[in-house]
């Protein structure tokens, strides 16, 4: 299966770092390390391999992938010789990017979006393309009427009003030309009724929201093991220091909310009730790439007995969110493929803040995704 | 189904700490946060409620119970108000506790802790009984031919050589009057080959080894969680310190080893490969019961980048330790009733090394340990 | 010397700390661990002995000393039979305590506060009285013409407008009843020209402002040390947490602003400039009067290498509090005794935010305010 | 005054990031982080400058300098562009060392020593020579009777015995060669009677022992931080993972002996007594020179309220060590030059565990070390 992938900003830290590092991983250069779908139990014929990829993308940044990967490898966030041993490679899929489309209504910037997205499937013969977006996170969306109903929502973007935050003006584009979509950031992208109804529409496939790179990947796995031995979390606290571009933007009041509130959801999914305390992001340039997140769980015991777990993790989120690009876009594809229409929400294991119904502890998470990746595996097997 | 649970170091701090709150929680006096098969998940007419309890135990200490409930309230491990309240029902369970046999061979002092048990059961009518080991850990034991075959032992147990450990005694007591056994410390308990024919003749069940209760816990989380991601843990070192009896015993060499042994085995168990590290344990008085664990874990994501969790852990080992006690107690008297002899793997959730094949990772623990249960109830409800 | 020392927020934990403390060292039922002027370098009989001290106050709140030193024992911040064995002293302190004064104006409030600090005085004969404000920190105050003299000041009070923060009105009543006053808390108390005017006329002394008793502690040492290494501090970001009665005021924006200013100063002072970074406060009850700071230092050493400092801090506010204003009263007393007039900034050991000019390492502080009591020493010698 | 610095050791980290840090300094390339000599109160006329400095060396290793840069740079510890910009410098300084001498007999190896001393001295007309100890941690010195007196150890040393550890024999070359010497690893040195006796003969100044760099540099501000404030240090733990060479070596139970005992000196020295707990030293080899420290302290405050404070260091040792290695030279030289004579106790600002009487906080040794660079000053000025 030729599978593209659509880069919504392709000049990031996140989209190069999975660039690079796919094009090293291909050309044996690198183990790929942080790809999921490497994993002996997702192993399967039916998911498309990295060397089954092309990639392209758009951005308003200009900096070219090369001159980026080399700020990247300065920064200790990539490999400086790797950089240099794909720079070939690197500048193909620079030929294959586009600036970002704009337009005098979000309806022409969206017809062009679908023009590149078609230009691409068919310049590389693709058989399934997803949109993956890693741009930074907007702020929370505002409300519109036209949001909740497609028809209502075409008229709307015909008129010179912002109707659509960017994210989901990329999903609705990316339905509208027949590929599958995957909100990587914490942005509203395709969480909109009428964006339901298009991908219903036009048979499309899609996942996410927001990454589980860092602290929350941590409370998947820290709060269950809390539920289990049924230990009573009485707070649950935290602070998020962050460094690079998303850092920056997060301090902007509207989207520190909406990421903070995608962290503390899950705790009361988990444990079944809500713990006191609240996660912070705070902005320090100079940690750079290099999260760090400390959490202080209080949590009681046998007879009330007060007990303390804390944690500190100092994580690279490209390094880290990288490896999961690749993953989705090669799942979304192989779901697509395998007849999924509409949300995945088996892909919940990759997020923050899943779509869908589903379960929030990573275990249970984990048995859901290889169950989904059974599922194609048997079906591939019956047809063989 | 009327349950004797034999506590072997009855006097110490797990003991007591599970007799206060076995006897608070029948009383409604507390909720029984911490005790596992009270989770909905968990809950069974085939498991023993907790008021389907009878106590008794074996020590060498002669404190009493009272004094060192009263002892481990000034501590901080027990709530003064909650000792007072059930000390009526303490002074019942002093009644039944025995001093530790002893004998001029390990063949008498096995018959003395047999007619033990047997009074025990016969006492107070019990269905089941279950021998609990909650004493200081041993030193790493010594190898003796007869631990391979069970006449052997027979007939060596009749000399007055030191042919046992302490705990494997008291599984061959145990065993021999019929009851199961739980080993909750790291010592050799039914871990012996002739025992394990022993359990099979007598037909009936044990579980273990050593409870797992604070840094063990954690990696059973975070390994898993490193592993479902395909990062790779490059070091996991750690420290433990230890202020309460325990730590006391464990500053001798033998002792030592034997603990850290077992938390070391988890990680290759889950990710297929051991990571450079070690963890030390040492033994700070002031420390008291609550213990402090620090880790340090290294691993490498896309690309080779760089990357740490650092976690500490303040856990009164006695509360985390006290109702795991309690659910053993039940679950093994309840696996026996419904068929099950010898080893119950099924039971690993509970412990740092268990006995028998089976998963490491938490999540997978508990999934079986749902299974056995849910098994149960099925027999129950055909039953009916 | 016979001194008085008089408790703004009498009721409140840090003064029934104090109180409880100051009674059990009297009586030999504890040893003064935390009471600085209790060791030997600062020995000096020009100092008031804890047995030289008298105690009254002022509270709007009206739970008695004895029911909340027990809620304080309870919560494990003193410890139970201590605060029995004091229960009776601690009566006698209780009447000595008297309402909050009000009025129509806050000149009608100033002149009953004035006779009660006179009528305690005299009562118990006292060389010296000193004011101390332990109550709960106010929001930043607004600003007033009136501050910038005093006989615009005593208009202003006259009037039946709020013309000072409720500290500034005790320290206005202190200076008026020629007694010192130290300013405990963050408030604005002293800080007022117009006050300083009054402190001068009045030859009274006073010292501020908010006892340094935690995370700005640890980086009146840390951040010298840096120094003095020639280290360059690139970053210091940190978190707070607090679930006492102290939280619960800081997370009206207004305080957590005025303490969170106060703590970010020192590092330029210390360091020569401002390093990235901020410090969070934040409330979570249950965290309790176990405060819990986090920081996190990241620097960089020869050439350019980045490293990383990280700490924590589980400290008792109260416990760390109350043997400092015992200090502060014993000291401040005798500073006036000794003929000292208008700040005292030699006592800048004590506080986050010193009053007048001084180092602001700790080192430091702590050789000016030997040097202080030597000095008085030194005068002693030469009268005798 | 033109200062030879002798590194023993040359061709390890920390030599080597000395002199690349020195050439990179005096090129400007490079800010004298780190360096305590180039801060406002140490800077002196009678300190001789970077520029003034001449390197020459000994090593058993013979890997080029610029290859060991390289090799550092590319694990993080120097900056690869300044490696690059240095190279012929570093060719330079090659040229300057020589393998490490040995002989028949101890004396042998000594007088080849000096007699390359003497030919550095005299190739560079050197006013000022110093020997500064940067080789690997010596297991702990097996005594000798000849250890204490001079012309037993010179008649010692004509056998074929291994009468002095190699740190010893060097300073003992040293002192023979009128250089002076820093011992800046834990490694015996110049202390031993015979060697105080053979300094003071030849007129030589020498320092140390074991530089200050990490978890010590901590507790020289902490420990007096908790005696200032008359809080009980109840325990203080910790453990240090190291992964470079050192790490290595100090696996072998003798080093690691000798370090963990330095480490604890401290501690008795500040607090006037002696708090529970141990330093732990393990190797990782994964954390290669980035060290993390652990250290946990448990202390009570008023009324015994229990208190905790943890931190955790990741700093680099080489980029610790390297510009302590250039100030004690230089400050060793001057104080030669400026009269003294034997150990220099005012240096104990440097190191773990100081040489002759002095205080051990971080704070006081810091006015030492200011007072004696001062009295420098005053005879410079007096002198012109």
């Amino acid at each position: 299966v030729r599978t593209g992938v659509w880069l919504v900003g392709a000049r990031g830290s996140v989209a190069v770092s999975s660039l690079v590092g796919a094009l090293a991983v291909r050309a044996s250069l690198a183990e790929p390390v942080g790809c999921v779908t490497e994993l002996p139990a997702l192993r399967s014929p039916a998911v498309p391999g990295l060397s089954d990829l092309t990639f392209g993308g758009h951005d308003v940044a200009v900096l070219r992938l090369v001159k980026k990967a080399e700020a990247l490898a300065a920064g200790g966030v990539l490999p400086p010789p790797i950089v240099g041993l794909v720079a070939a490679e690197l500048a193909e899929v620079e030929s294959a990017l586009r600036p970002a489309p704009t337009g005098r209504t979000q309806a022409e910037a969206a017809h062009r979006t679908i023009a590149d997205l078609t230009e691409f499937r068919h310049d590389h013969r693709l058989d399934e393309v997803v949109v993956v977006n890693v741009s930074s996170t907007e702020p929370a969306a505002v409300a519109h009427g036209a949001h909740a109903d497609l028809a209502a929502l075409q008229a709307a973007l015909e008129t010179t009003e912002t109707v659509l935050p960017a994210s989901s003006l990329y999903a609705y584009a990316a339905f509208s030309a027949g590929c599958g979509y995957v909100e990587f950031t914490p942005s509203t992208g395709p969480r909109l009724p009428a964006l339901a109804q298009l991908a219903e529409q036009a048979g499309v496939t899609y996942a996410g929201c927001d990454g589980k790179t860092g602290e929350t990947l941590l409370k998947s796995v820290l709060a269950p093991m809390f539920a289990m031995r049924n230990l009573r979390v009485q707070s649950w606290s935290g602070i998020n220091l962050l460094g690079g571009g998303d850092g920056a933007n997060l301090v902007q009041p509207g989207s520190n909310a909406a990421k903070v509130a995608s962290k503390q959801r899950l705790l009361q999914e988990v444990l079944g009730y809500q713990p006191e305390g609240n996660t912070r992001i705070d902005y320090v340039p100079d940690i750079g790439d290099l999260k760090t997140a400390w959490d202080l769980v209080t949590f009681s015991g046998f007879l009330g007995t007060r007990m303390r777990l804390e944690f500190t993790w100092h994580g690279c989120d490209s390094a880290l969110a990288a490896p999961l690009v690749l993953d989705l876009a090669r799942l979304t594809a192989a779901a697509h493929a395998a007849g999924a229409r509409g949300p995945i929400p088996e892909l919940g294991f990759f997020f923050k803040d899943p779509l869908g119904p589903g379960p929030h502890a990573l275990a249970d998470q984990w048995t859901r995704l290889c169950d989904l990746v059974a599922g194609w595996g048997a079906a591939d097997a019956l047809g063989a």
